[in-house]
């Protein structure tokens, strides 16, 4: 196992126990709200947000133990954003990480709630005392996330998406769908990261935005690709259903080739991002390589 | 006019332009989610919540300007809610304060946006910079409304709400679903507009608290009652869907005089409450009759 393998690995595992400490348990009522809530982000998932979250905590030198709840409160948007997108007024779509979407495994109703809760546990996790050392720094992380989630980030993003199925978007139109998408919670998981640090330089946090800004294009791009390449079993999730659902992709736009070396290219400006750090950025350079290079 | 109909007529005037300046403009893009955002929110409502936390406000000497900030917020997370409520998948229901609801008038996927981005601003809008002079009583209250608005709090009492359909609660069962899916709320915008003070008293606190448990019960027992009584014109929403949709209140397990008694009950206990602050609880009080002498 290679040395980032591990280091992901063993992020991985913390943001799994700190999720499954913070989720209220299954016999706690509401027993099948918590059931679904649980069901919908534990026990999958690469946890992309939380490894930029404590790569980010890395390079800014940020306490681990802080890292973790930040991390956690992003995954919570992250998987609160996934329920409702998988559901029948949305994208309806009836499988996610290789299981039954949360909406067939338990109902329409129990998957709306749960996303819905998934989002307060994000700011209730955020908002805990001692998250950060200096609350007024925690208050503008709260800004950001709430930020990044809302009608001018990841939701907005959304409704963007949905209102480009079946129109001929030009990359410009598409891109901004994308920082918005999934570029804002990216971005977050970075900032954040570097916010749990007891005092993060500024110039130091201007690299790590631009970093995260062409990570999180290049996550969605690769995004494109894999859905236009992959099969079903391979990705866990429906395969080829932007083009079923007729939405204007990297692919489409760019062509499949074109679209591999746009996502080159954002990545090797996320790398220049990071290089004057040093090996503080490993974990972040590491990071872009594996998000550009998941499956190709 | 009395003092109190003029006081109230003030508070709903500052929630509208609060409510009104805080939502991104419907020109600016997504401005189709921005639309059903203002459409849900904006030029309706009773504005219970802001009144109580200006009442509560004014117990504490605290600033209207900063009030203001955590009404609309609790504002946001109620108007959220009610949008998802009203989703097919939910309640099912066409009307909301005499209108469309707003999945009727935009659709099922803007809606479920406008709902998430609604209480993602809630969040942003608390975390503001400068709303409390004390940055770690900011996050307190954030965490405060975060815990009110989750699944141990309002989404719970919605979940528990969707499961007791077709059951024979008993009155204590059906408190517990309550406490959660109204109660969270009134008493997060009771709390909060005490915690806009610069130094809250603590024992008075405690009695804003009470008056909070004891006014947002017997908001929902009022509820109870008007829905069994009143005519959807008079309703503004669909008259008696409770007993339609074979859901227990405290009129089908009181029965309506029992319901009314118990209602003056709770009033009395949060008068109670507060009377020991004199003229500086006397909003709260107006509130009390307010809430619980709407029409009958």
């Amino acid at each position: 196992m290679s040395d980032f393998s591990s280091w992901a690995a063993r992020i991985q595992a913390r943001a799994e126990s700190t999720l499954d400490a913070l989720l209220p348990p299954e016999d706690v009522a509401p027993a099948r709200l918590h059931a679904a809530m649980r069901y919908a982000i534990l026990g999958g998932g690469k946890r992309v947000r939380p490894l930029l979250a404590h790569g980010a905590g890395e390079l800014f030198g940020a306490a681990a133990e802080r890292v973790d709840l930040a991390a956690a409160a992003v995954e919570m948007i992250h998987a609160y954003s996934l329920i409702h997108d998988d559901m029948p007024c949305m994208d309806d779509d009836d499988l996610r990480r290789g299981k039954p979407s949360c909406h067939k495994q338990f109902d329409d109703a129990t998957a709306l709630l749960a996303g819905d809760a998934l989002q307060s546990l994000a700011f209730q996790t955020l908002a805990q005392p001692g998250l950060c050392g200096d609350a007024a720094r925690q208050t503008r992380m709260i800004h950001l996330l709430a930020t990044a989630s809302g009608s001018r980030g990841m939701a907005g993003g959304q409704a963007i998406d949905l209102a480009s199925v079946g129109l001929n978007l030009s990359q410009q139109e598409l891109e901004f769908m994308h920082i918005h998408k999934t570029g804002a919670l990216i971005r977050a998981a970075v900032l954040l990261g570097a916010h749990c640090a007891d005092a993060p330089d500024a110039e130091k946090l201007r690299a790590a935005d631009r970093y995260a800004k062409n990570i999180g294009l290049a996550f969605q791009v690769v995004d494109d690709i894999l859905d236009a390449e992959a099969d079903t079993v391979t990705l866990g999730k429906t395969a080829g259903k932007d083009a079923k659902n007729n939405k204007p992709t990297y692919v489409t736009i760019l062509g499949l080739a074109r679209a591999r070396e746009f996502a080159a290219e954002l990545h090797a400006d996320a790398v220049a991002d990071i290089a004057p750090f040093g090996d503080a950025g490993r974990r972040l350079t590491q990071l872009a390589d594996f998000i550009t290079g998941r499956s190709f």
